[in-house]
């Protein structure tokens, strides 16, 4: 936790003072993107100090060839990195020759910036004195157009302050770009034409191996004084580059300005004959809107997305900017209208992690992006894993699987798994289960049983089928037992008889089984077509069920306690609060022996199954695994704290449930682990806004009804949200008085409170 | 297993017919060494086909810069890798002006190659004819001198047997060479000089970052029909370069001769500034014997080694020659004169596994060198520990340990742990046990207890405190136990309770006590200087029995079994032979994680610890467990065959004990991994000899006697080896007749054999 140079403020994040070495946190925190891509917020000018550059494509990637220390067989050979991609923000500034540079200023005095999340758009403003003695005002502003989402549009404002000068804008398109994070130091981009006509500029470029082609472009308007200036520019065309420049000599106090236009067609969305001429319709469009009607619409656009998903708090503006980031983000990140695209946990702030899909879309993603959007969003996501099915096929068949049996990859962009340690990629194989419950979880949230029939059941019979052959019968526990797994606590590995991976297997075996009987009954003919595909027998669906019937459960009789594993109790059961201190967090100061064979949990496990499965236990049960397992929980995963959150306002234990609020929801505003530099905590965000919603809220579906049982911290005065549940829209607001509920459609929805069932009508305040 | 072209021989490893296919695994198979130098059987002519060129000094490595998918804190920075040296074996042959290339002639004929083990050199001769229509033959000679260690010499002789022919010897040294096993394709040699003067040239170089300072060094004489010319040569000297030409034309059927003498000089053992002086003198002294000389003198060496070590086997040739290949690579890879080498698992033959030392060196070769050599060079092995304790207690606290604990490395060349994989650097911590047995090993074979005081004592406190923190006490279990280990089974990872492990820490104990009071009681002034050193308390003391009296040791009632590890009854239990046999070697054919919860053991691991500590248990006990573990291992490592040869023998189960010890004794000439390429496995070469001397002959040290219960393969007619033991040879012929035991020394021994006290005298062959 190094920072507090971001002022607190409900709608904006906002930096004040130029400090060089904040430049890499801010380029993370203020970043923008709109679901097709994102960038950084890197400075247009030239920039010669330490600065993290990155612009990304959505959906653009390359396959890095693999670097292990000791092949195993079955490891990967790529690991899909996501990509840096030609920089199209850059705006070369001279004033009197000289380059603007932040870092070679004599002196740089009122710098603000500004990421308005209300609107969408990213502002920065500075005085300088450069080495030659002229004094310049700048200011800046962009975004990423949500309505023309192939498009950014910069203006860029530079006044003379203290005499005229010469103002040069030598905006440029850059292709000679790489990653921060490659293996080997390879080259991605292969640039196979630079364009110029006139004021506009194109570079078309692919990716090696995995042969994406992009082009690139930029065109720009210039004013004095707000007043349009057509003038010639001055074209400069390299191997990788394209530039215009711009020159005028401005008076002092007046005000030279770049209006600059730029962004990326891919061959994803357009024939990859046509790019350049496509770019050109683009671009053509972007520039006759122009600069502020692009920004009008895009506060439009952002005020859509916000009167549906924005939360409320009052009382507590750091709250307040923490929620709204965490859900700006993930907004920046994904919409949802791609089934070829997922959530990356970095979105578009870094490449750390490379591929862009986790067990994360599923097990955090998911509820918040139902639960905000129209419906078919999360629909989509599951489509994203029915398209990989094949390749979850393959992936299994890899680890010696066969029958149909499917592993889903640990990271993935395309389908095929790009992580390779063997304790994680051959291992935790639990993300096999949080695919299934999404399926689930959708279901039960939509009432949409068509997916079922349509797509889900083979994923959930190819899930099914895994599990039965990767557990095998113990003789000795005369049950079946999985042996050398990961649970979702990665500071165990390679144990026997993970609780929460066991208890899942069995759920989606069981799930896996229901499924075939309903759809048996209610969709004959998906059914047959089903199951001429995938040729399961009642023998097959048999030994299924033996295996789920007799599943092993590692269980303390003198704790009353389900156990992590196997050897949990064998370890020196020192909690968290009797550690040093000064060893934390163990995971940057521990070896990994050591961290391996402590009792530490990285991020909830045994409770991570009780939150997924909340209806199979009392909540007595639920307290006594709390109270047995909280203790040992470093939270060293930013997934980790929302399950704790939510399980602890369950359990009315309310300041708890508080303190685990604040370390997800401004975990990179605040930069807790110190590496807010790499990027964002994109997935975990949507754990932020569960443990609002789920855990103060108290929002479930019990009896296929919406219901809550809200409570409020004491440290805030009220707070509200909304849910879109099966098209109609329920705001919910809670203070210490009590709560409101309203309905934003045409019809009454029956609603449970604290287990009462509550009618809501159109156009009245329900209280209770 | 893929050759046969290698013919059995008593003394000779041959070699008949040219197939370039063989190329890369004779040159491994060829490999001549001499203890300070060695290199695989490279031509010295060029050759453009497929190979893999290698010559390596003794102790000259490079830190190679780790490679790693994902960092795990603890991980070492580099990796130490024998260094491919400067070539200097390279000799240019040119008929006619055509390079002589056995990759492009017309045809290659009469090839044969000869490793002549009794004497210590490599032959090759063929018949070719070139492009140009000129055919000849070629003999050559090459061995690297016992006697003047840092030479070889090579004779090389054309003949051209269908015309006459002009004929041009370009002896050359190179020093522009790389590893084949690099990890960022870094370059390890700095040239600093290249001289000649007259006849003789110098490549002084320098290894970058460990600044080893070498000088490789030849010099030519030539010869026509025996008769020694003096003629110029035509020097070139490149930046990395250096050679000589000679030319000659010769009649039809006339032989033209090259001696090269070469080799390195390094400053190990000179001074670096000196070190072209030195190569002179050394060249001088070379030449001047001349490549006769040399070579008788090498005869002698070899036939002083052999007296002492060599193994005789009647009636079964193949047997035969299995057993001095090991035996006489044994010899080329360490001989035991300096306590900073130690024996690599490639030796000088390839460059796979990097470092030199693994636990390999204490738990199979000192055995070897302690029975075959003077005890002064298994006193020598120790000590080469006891120089890297400082470096072993770094290793530790870089894991989290205090208190002086140690932690030898998995791999090394200097101290430093060379090895990263979490599972094998951290938790491959058994290791430390093999290290402590070998003093004690050292001592009940020697008798000299001088080491301990010295300087044994400290290496055995500092790993008993290793123990000591390694374990933590189970409540539940009411035991001290052993989390997150890998025992000698490495297709076992991150286990609890690993039998072996648990035992071997145990036993460290209380040897480590045992030998304090000793200490204490009989060398005063060592125990106080240790005491005042290493700063033990007996508090302490009492610590570490408290661990030692409540270790946990994993055991199955039912099977009346110790268990590998904790979980191991929970696996599906298959026997090898009831596996489909298209799954094996499992470690070509399955993922790491299926290979990890299989019952499948790659070595002995609960068997080796019954190998070490055989007096502990009873026959029956032996035999229990010899019958449950042996069924699941599967002797993927060429460490294993030989434990369960020597506990098959025990046993009484001769055929079993044979087929063990042929997978064992032919493993590299038979190729049974299909990698004999890549170099030979030059440790497991002593588990052959083991078998035969422990194993077959029953060798142990009871009662402080050496005692025998020999047994005979039914497919031999007899078999003879030599111990020294305490400075008397003892011999010993087994047939199916029975046994003679010859001492060779002055003065009577008594031994055991079959339990019987028998006497042994001078010059007097004793039956048994």
């Amino acid at each position: 936790m190094n920072q507090d140079y971001i002022k607190p403020n409900a709608w904006s994040i906002l930096e004040e003072g130029f400090d060089a070495a904040h430049v890499k946190s801010s380029e993370s925190l203020f970043s923008i993107g709109n679901g097709s891509m994102g960038q950084r917020a890197n400075f247009e000018e030239k920039y010669s100090g330490d600065t993290f550059q990155g612009s990304y494509i959505a959906g653009v990637y390359y396959p890095d060839k693999t670097r292990v220390g000791w092949w195993k067989n079955g490891y990967p050979e790529y690991f899909a990195k996501v990509l840096n991609a030609p920089n199209w923000i850059g705006i070369n500034v001279k004033i009197n020759e000289e380059d603007l540079d932040l870092n070679q200023c004599k002196s740089v005095s009122k710098f603000t910036r500004e990421l308005n999340m209300k609107e969408g758009w990213l502002s920065r403003s500075f005085e300088a004195e450069l080495q030659n003695g002229i004094k310049i005002k700048v200011d800046t502003k962009r975004f990423l157009s949500l309505e023309l989402d192939e498009v950014g549009a910069i203006s860029y404002n530079v006044t003379p302050l203290n005499s005229s000068a010469k103002i040069t804008f030598t905006p440029y398109l850059d292709a000679g770009i790489t990653n921060e994070d490659t293996n080997w130091d390879d080259q991605f981009w292969d640039v196979l034409n630079v364009v110029q006509n006139n004021q506009q500029s194109f570079i078309e470029a692919r990716t090696m191996k995995t042969n994406f082609h992009t082009c690139t472009f930029m065109q720009s308007r210039l004013f004095i004084e707000d007043k349009e200036i057509l003038t010639d520019c001055n074209n400069q065309n390299l191997d990788k580059f394209a530039s215009c420049s711009y020159q005028q000599t401005v008076k002092q106090k007046q005000t030279f300005t770049i209006h600059k236009f730029g962004g990326y067609v891919v061959d994803r969305n357009h024939d990859k004959n046509e790019l350049i001429a496509t770019a050109k319709d683009v671009l053509d469009k972007a520039v006759s809107f122009g600069f502020d009607a692009l920004l009008e619409m895009q506060k439009q656009s952002w005020a859509q997305i916000w009167h549906m998903s924005d939360i409320t708090i009052e009382g507590d503006v750091k709250a307040q900017q923490g929620i709204r980031f965490n859900i700006f983000q993930l907004n920046q990140t994904y919409l949802g209208t791609d089934a070829k695209l997922n959530i990356g946990p970095k979105g578009f702030t870094g490449e750390k992690y490379g591929g862009s899909t986790y067990w994360d879309t599923e097990a955090y993603c998911i509820p918040f992006y139902m639960a905000t959007k129209d419906q078919s969003v999360a629909r989509t996501l599951l489509e994203y894993r029915y398209e990989h099915l094949e390749k979850a096929i393959e992936n299994a068949e890899k680890l010696g699987f066969t029958n149909g049996a499917a592993l889903y990859p640990m990271v993935t962009m395309n389908g095929e798994e790009c992580h390779n340690e063997w304790e994680i990629t051959f291992e935790e194989i639990h993300r096999n289960g949080a695919i299934a419950f999404a399926i689930y979880n959708y279901h039960r949230f939509t009432n949409d049983y068509s997916y079922i029939p349509e797509k889900g059941l083979e994923v959930l019979i190819a899930i099914a089928r895994f599990w039965h052959q990767r557990v095998n019968f113990s003789t000795d526990k005369n049950k079946f037992v999985m042996l050398g797994v990961t649970g979702p606590n990665e500071y165990e590995n390679n144990v026997n008889n993970n609780w929460y991976t066991n208890y899942i297997a069995k759920w989606c075996i069981e799930y896996a089984l229901e499924n075939i009987e309903t759809v048996k009954i209610e969709h004959i003919s998906d059914y047959m077509r089903i199951k001429g595909k995938v040729k399961f027998t009642d023998e097959e669906l048999n030994s299924w069920k033996n295996v789920a019937d007799n599943m092993y459960f590692p269980y303390s009789e003198k704790h009353d306690v389900f156990l992590q594993q196997d050897g949990f109790l064998d370890k020196e059961l020192i909690t968290v609060a009797d550690l040093d201190q000064s060893q934390r967090p163990i995971n940057q100061n521990w070896s990994w022996d050591r961290i391996l064979r402590s009792p530490y949990i990285k991020q909830a496990d045994t409770l991570q199954g009780f939150y997924m499965f909340e209806d199979h236990f009392s909540d007595e049960q639920l307290a006594k695994h709390f109270d047995f397992y909280e203790p040992f929980t470093v939270h060293e995963s930013s997934l980790s704290p929302c399950v704790h959150s939510i399980q602890a306002a369950k359990l009315d234990r309310m300041e708890q449930a508080y303190t685990f609020y604040l370390r997800t929801s401004r975990l990179d505003l605040d930069d807790y682990n110190h590496e807010v530099e790499e990027g964002l905590h994109i997935t975990s965000m949507a754990g932020t806004w569960m443990s609002i919603v789920e855990g103060f809220g108290g929002m479930r579906i019990k009896n296929n009804m919406l219901s809550f049982a809200p409570k409020i911290p004491k440290q805030w005065k009220s707070y509200s949200f909304k849910v879109n549940f099966r098209n109609q829209i329920i705001k919910v607001s809670v203070s210490h008085k009590g709560t409101y509920f309203e309905v934003e459609s045409n019809s009454d929805i029956n609603i449970l409170v604290n287990g009462e069932i509550t009618k809501v009508s159109p156009n009245n305040l329900q209280t209770a």
